[in-house]
C-alpha cells in the first residue's frame, strides 16, 4: 500500500449531470456511482463480511468517532489498521467524526481550536482538533479519510451558517497541512475535503469553490440530510455538484433513501453512504421493487412468497415473507441478518441499474419509472 | 415424504458401549453419534442456514412449545410444515414441549389429563394433552417427533419421581395411540418415547424397559441435565443406555457440554441436542481446543490470532480474537453470528472426532486426551 487514488470519468450523461467513473483505491477498484454500506464500529451491523462481498460491495465506511473511543485508534494501528483489524479485504473510508461529535449536544464545546467532548460511553474528556483527527484517521488507515468539519445544523441562522462554514474552511487547511506532514495521500490514506454552507446556495457555492481550490483527492458535500426537506437537499445538491472538480470523485455524505440517491446521481455525485438500509432492516422495514414494506404487516402472515418477488438475494431466494414476519415478531437475531442482506442487495441492485442507465443514456427515464414503481409522486410535483 | 426412519448400527466399540450408526430420515441421512443444533423458534439463534449447512449439520431441532404459541402450529401446517416454513432443506426433530411447559412453574397445572398453562407471551390459556401434542407435532411436521412426557424436576422425592414416571408411561401410550390414528410413522413423522425416572437407577431401568416395549421408532433419555451433578447424569446414562433397544436410535435430551457428550457416547447414546453452544456464544464464551474461553478477557485485547488457533471455521479463518472481543464489548449482532458459527463448528468437529475414534477403536483414549487438553480432571477423579 502506497498509492494515491485515481479517478477517471468514463462517461457523462447528455441530458443531466450524471457520470460513470472508475475509482481506484489502494485496496479496491470500483465503478461509480457507488453506495458504501456503513460499518460504524468496524462492522456493517448484522452483516457477515462474506455476505457483504457476495453483494459486490468493495468499499465500506468506518466511523472515526466510534472507533477512536472503542477499541481506540492507537490499538487499531497496532492491530494493522482498520481493514486488517476487522478482516475486510476491500477498501474503506473513515468519516472525520464531525457528525457524531456535533450530535453529542450537551457533551461538547466548539472553539476555533476544535471540539472538546465527553465520551458518551464513560464520560471521559477528549479533544478533536483538525490535526488530531488527521492523526487518528491515519492510525485507522482507511483508503479514503475525511477532513474534520462542522456539520452545520438545520435550521440555523444565516450568520451561524457562515461562521460555521468559514471555520470549517480554516480547519480544512489545518487538516491538509497535518495530512501532508503525515505523508499525504501517498500513504494510501487519501484526504477528501467537505463542502458546508447549510441550505444557502451562495454559501454552498463559496464553500465549493474553496474546497475545490485545495487540491484534495476528492470533495464531499456534507451537512445535508440533517432534517431539511428533501426538495431543499435536492436543490443544494443540484446547484453545488456542478461547482466541484470534474475530474475528482464527489461524495454526498449520509445520503440516503433510494430516491435521494437517484436525484444526487442526476446532479453529478459519485459516492454515497447511509445507515438507513441496515438500520431500517433491523427495525423491520424492507425496500422492495414496489416500495417500502414493514414485515409486521398482517398481509405477510401466511405469505409464502419472498418479501420482494423481484429480488434474487440470499434472503429472498430462500425465505418467505411469512418466515421473516415470524422472526421479526420473535425478535430473533436472524431477522436482522436476513433483512440487512435484503436491503443491501436492494441498494446494490439500484446502483447497478443506475450505472447501466447512465451507460445507455436512460437515467432520467429510470428515475421516473422507479419513482412510479415505488409509489412516489413524480419528481416535478415534489420540487 | 412417506417413509419411516431406518437406523443401522454399523460398528460397536469393543471397550465401551459406543456405536456408529447410519440414521435415515425422510429429509436426510446422517451418521451417528450426531449433535443437533437447537432452533427454538424456527431459527438456530444467530445462524444463517447457509452457515449451518456449511458445518455439515443435517438435522436440527424445533421447540413445539414455542412454535405452537408463535406462529402457531396450524399456521405452520398451512405454510407447508416447519422445514418448508423456515427454509431448511435438512431433517428436523421437534420436542414435545414437556420441558418448556414444566419450566413455567406458576403458570401451569399438571393433571392426569395433561397440562394446563398460560402463555408467557400474552397470558392466554392452553391445554397440552398427549393427544393434542401429537396433533401439534404432526402439524409442525418434523422427521422425528417426541412423546409428551413430564420432565421430572431435580431434586424430587422418590415418591414424586415414581408418580411422575408412571404418568409419563400412561401418556406415552396415549401418544402412541393418537400418533397411530394420525397415520403413524409412515407419515414421515417418526415418534420417539422418552425414559424418565429421575436419578434413581431402578426407576430408570423400569422406565427403559417400558419404553423399549412400546415399539417407538427411537427411545430418548429425558429428565437429565436439569440440575443434577454431572457424575449423577453420567451414572444414569451409563446404567440406562444398555437397557434401550440395540437396533434403535438412542437420544439423550438436552445434553450437553462437550465432556458430557463424550461420556454419553461411551455409554451407548447416539443423538444429542443442547442450546449451550449457541447460548454461550451469545454470552461471549467460546469452546477452544484448549478449553473454554471468555472473549472479554483482557489477554485478547490485541491478540491477532484466531480465538482458537486449531479451528478452521469461517470465524477463525477470517477474524482475530481482538476483533471478536471488540464486537462483544460493543454488543454487536455480528458477535453473536461469529461466536455461534465457531461454537457449532467446534461441536461438529467434536462429533467427527468421536465418530472417527469409534471407527478406529480409540474412543476412550480420545476422551482422556480431550479432557486433558480442555483442562478437565481425569474422568476417574470425577466419578
Amino acid at each position: 500500500m502506497s498509492s494515491a487514488l485515481t479517478f477517471r470519468v468514463t462517461k457523462t450523461a447528455s441530458d443531466c449531470n450524471a457520470r460513470l467513473g472508475t475509482l481506484t483505491l489502494p485496496r479496491a477498484t470500483l465503478e461509480t456511482p457507488v453506495f458504501m454500506p456503513v460499518g460504524t464500529q468496524g462492522t456493517v451491523k448484522a452483516m457477515l463480511f462474506e455476505n457483504i462481498e457476495q453483494l459486490g460491495y468493495k468499499l465500506i465506511l468506518g466511523n472515526t468517532f466510534h472507533l477512536y473511543l472503542r477499541p481506540g485508534s492507537e490499538r487499531v494501528e497496532r492491530l494493522g489498521g482498520l481493514p486488517n483489524f476487522i478482516g475486510w479485504s476491500g477498501a474503506m473510508l473513515t468519516d472525520s467524526g464531525g457528525f457524531q461529535v456535533y450530535s453529542l449536544k450537551d457533551l461538547r464545546k466548539i472553539t476555533e481550536s476544535g471540539v472538546a467532548f465527553k465520551s458518551p460511553i464513560d464520560g471521559s474528556k477528549h479533544d478533536f482538533t483538525p490535526e488530531r483527527v488527521m492523526e487518528i484517521e491515519h492510525q485507522l488507515g482507511a483508503d479514503v479519510i475525511m477532513a474534520f468539519d462542522e456539520c452545520t445544523p438545520y435550521p440555523a441562522t444565516e450568520e451561524y451558517v457562515r461562521l460555521s462554514m468559514e471555520r470549517t474552511h480554516r480547519w480544512a487547511i489545518r487538516c491538509r497541512d497535518r495530512h501532508a506532514e503525515l505523508g499525504g495521500d501517498s500513504t494510501g490514506h487519501n484526504l477528501f475535503g467537505i463542502v458546508q454552507g447549510g441550505t444557502d446556495d451562495a454559501l454552498r457555492a463559496e464553500s465549493a469553490a474553496f474546497m475545490s481550490s485545495l487540491d484534495f483527492a476528492g470533495v464531499a458535500i456534507g451537512g445535508v440530510s440533517v432534517g431539511e426537506p428533501p426538495a431543499e437537499m435536492y436543490r443544494i445538491t443540484r446547484n453545488t455538484a456542478p461547482l466541484l472538480p470534474l475530474n475528482k470523485p464527489r461524495y454526498l455524505m449520509g445520503v440516503g433513501m433510494p430516491e435521494d440517491i437517484l436525484e444526487a446521481v442526476i446532479a453529478g455525485m459519485d459516492m454515497f453512504d447511509c445507515v438507513l438500509p441496515t438500520r431500517m432492516a433491523r427495525n423491520g422495514t424492507v425496500f422492495t421493487s414496489q416500495g417500502r414494506r414493514h414485515v409486521s404487516n398482517a398481509r405477510f402472515a401466511e405469505d409464502t412468497n419472498p418479501i420482494d418477488p423481484d429480488c434474487d438475494c440470499l434472503t429472498c431466494t430462500r425465505h418467505s415473507a411469512a418466515y421473516l414476519r415470524h422472526l421479526h415478531r420473535c425478535n430473533e437475531i436472524l431477522f436482522a441478518n436476513l433483512a440487512s442482506i435484503h436491503n443491501l442487495a436492494f441498494y446494490a441492485r439500484l446502483m447497478q441499474q443506475i450505472r447501466g442507465a447512465i451507460a445507455d443514456g436512460s437515467l432520467l427515464q429510470l428515475r421516473d419509472s422507479l419513482r412510479d414503481q415505488w409509489g412516489l409522486v413524480p419528481i416535478d410535483e415534489l420540487t
